[in-house]
């Protein structure tokens, strides 16, 4: 892999572009103001940055799509005409479904796969970047009917190349998934956040750290995480019935007569299925 | 302070004997079981283990109990016959009316105050503890009209040189404050592990960081937290009824047909919260 592009820099772009120039690869950036630019460029996450997308995407094997998912369809438009040949497009959006539609139309004869690696942080922008962001986590690549096999192949081994396991799912099942493992948690722990405040605000003067992870995602971008909540609405609104739907289970365990038996055997088995799965370190 | 007597070395007494013999302190440490004090002994955590209460609180100042606390009446009826004249006694459970109530009765002319260090982890038994668990963390000290000033202020000395911020609250609004920050977060992070293990338990293979720490809490101990769980369950009623109706409340946002400055509104005032709080490291 000689020029990969990516789009914006924040965290993730930040921590590809720190990721693949450790590989020694030749990394240029792109991003809508000059003083992102001017940025990436003093901190080293570039070999080359500029907020003229041709000249970024000139010569450039891979392109990587790390905006907003909002700002995406709008950006392809304008990149479609300045791919070069046999170019591979991708994108890191947490929503899949929609992006997927959307951008394979735009590009159509271009070779777009969406993915989307399960990393990130709380944290938002460059400052927060890190080489070794996506070793250990798995990365979801989504092909439709539409996707040229060897450009999935591609898109796969570029996030093996960067530390990932890589997992195919259709947008579709990917959306499902995802809502259940990261967009309804986000949504449940701000909503914790919100709770407390409202039935006992003083209560939040006493936080542990079980506290401080349980609610580290509430401290995320919201313009970020509205779009992609949003993007999200009908398999969030499913989990968020479910959940409803078990804490009313845990308030006739905690009304029962003999709780005991009951309350053991429940954490007993949210425990073991926890420790059953394989998380990122 | 010369010698602090510390009952049961899991991972809070074994935390405390290590904190406390960083700073010189003498610490016995007393084990059900010979080989856990031969553990404690040989992990370096105590200058005296053993199975005899009376020998491991014999000239002790300050009595630690940290045991689960369905165990703490029994080792008080114990204990009480043992005490050397003006001795204080204090606990780590992580419920307090009923502990304190139970234990005031118990030491009757004892100097007993009940504690709740804010510390801890998902794992368990001496091997996870840590000299500096208690630094930066909020320690919760639960005087109630029984309580003998003097020993009040000895148990806040005590966990201040730990490395904890004292604060006071009785054992009743200790309690409430808890159910909310601690006990029902616990119950609300099992209970997501359960619910998506019903309803899309493939989901599970693609977690990342977001859930790792989200649920972490879910991998504690199941039969200390049943212990702590059912002892506040009033509270935990209270605060799984005001999740639902918030949960509710989120689906009428989602719901609603121009739900993006809703949900930026939502998502804006629980970052600010979130990030206003102090969190330990």
């Amino acid at each position: 892999m000689n020029k990969v592009a990516i789009l914006g820099p924040g965290l993730l772009g930040g921590s590809i572009a720190l990721a693949l120039r450790a590989r020694g690869i030749f990394v240029s950036i792109w991003a809508r103001r000059q003083g992102s630019a001017d940025e990436a460029m003093e901190g080293g996450f570039a070999d080359e940055a500029s907020t003229s997308l041709a000249q970024v995407v000139r010569e450039a094997e891979i392109v990587v799509l790390c905006t907003p998912i909002e700002a995406m369809p709008g950006l392809a438009r304008e990149l479609v005409a300045l791919l070069p040949a046999g170019c591979v497009i991708t994108d890191v959006g947490s929503v899949k479904a929609t992006v997927v539609t959307a951008l394979t139309a735009i590009f159509e004869q271009a070779y777009f796969v969406g993915s989307h690696p399960m990393a990130g942080s709380e944290q938002t922008g460059m400052k927060a970047a890190r080489a070794d962001l996506f070793s250990g986590t798995v990365c979801i690549v989504t092909p439709n009917a539409d996707s040229n096999p060897a450009a999935v192949a591609l898109v796969s081994s570029f996030w093996e190349m960067l530390g990932c396991s890589v997992r195919e799912l259709t947008p579709e099942m990917h959306d499902a998934h995802v809502a259940m493992i990261s967009h309804f948690p986000h949504l449940l722990a701000a909503s914790l956040v919100d709770m407390i405040s409202e039935q006992n605000p003083a209560a939040l003067e006493f936080c542990g750290p079980g506290f401080r992870d349980t609610t580290r995602v509430a401290s995320g971008s919201p313009a970020l995480w509205t779009g992609i909540l949003l993007s999200n609405r009908d398999a969030l609104r499913k989990s968020t019935e479910a959940m409803i739907e078990k804490l009313r289970e845990i308030l006739t365990l905690l009304d029962s007569q003999y709780p005991d038996q009951v309350m053991h055997e429940f954490l007993t088995q949210s425990k073991a299925l926890r420790d059953s799965l394989r998380l990122p370190r």
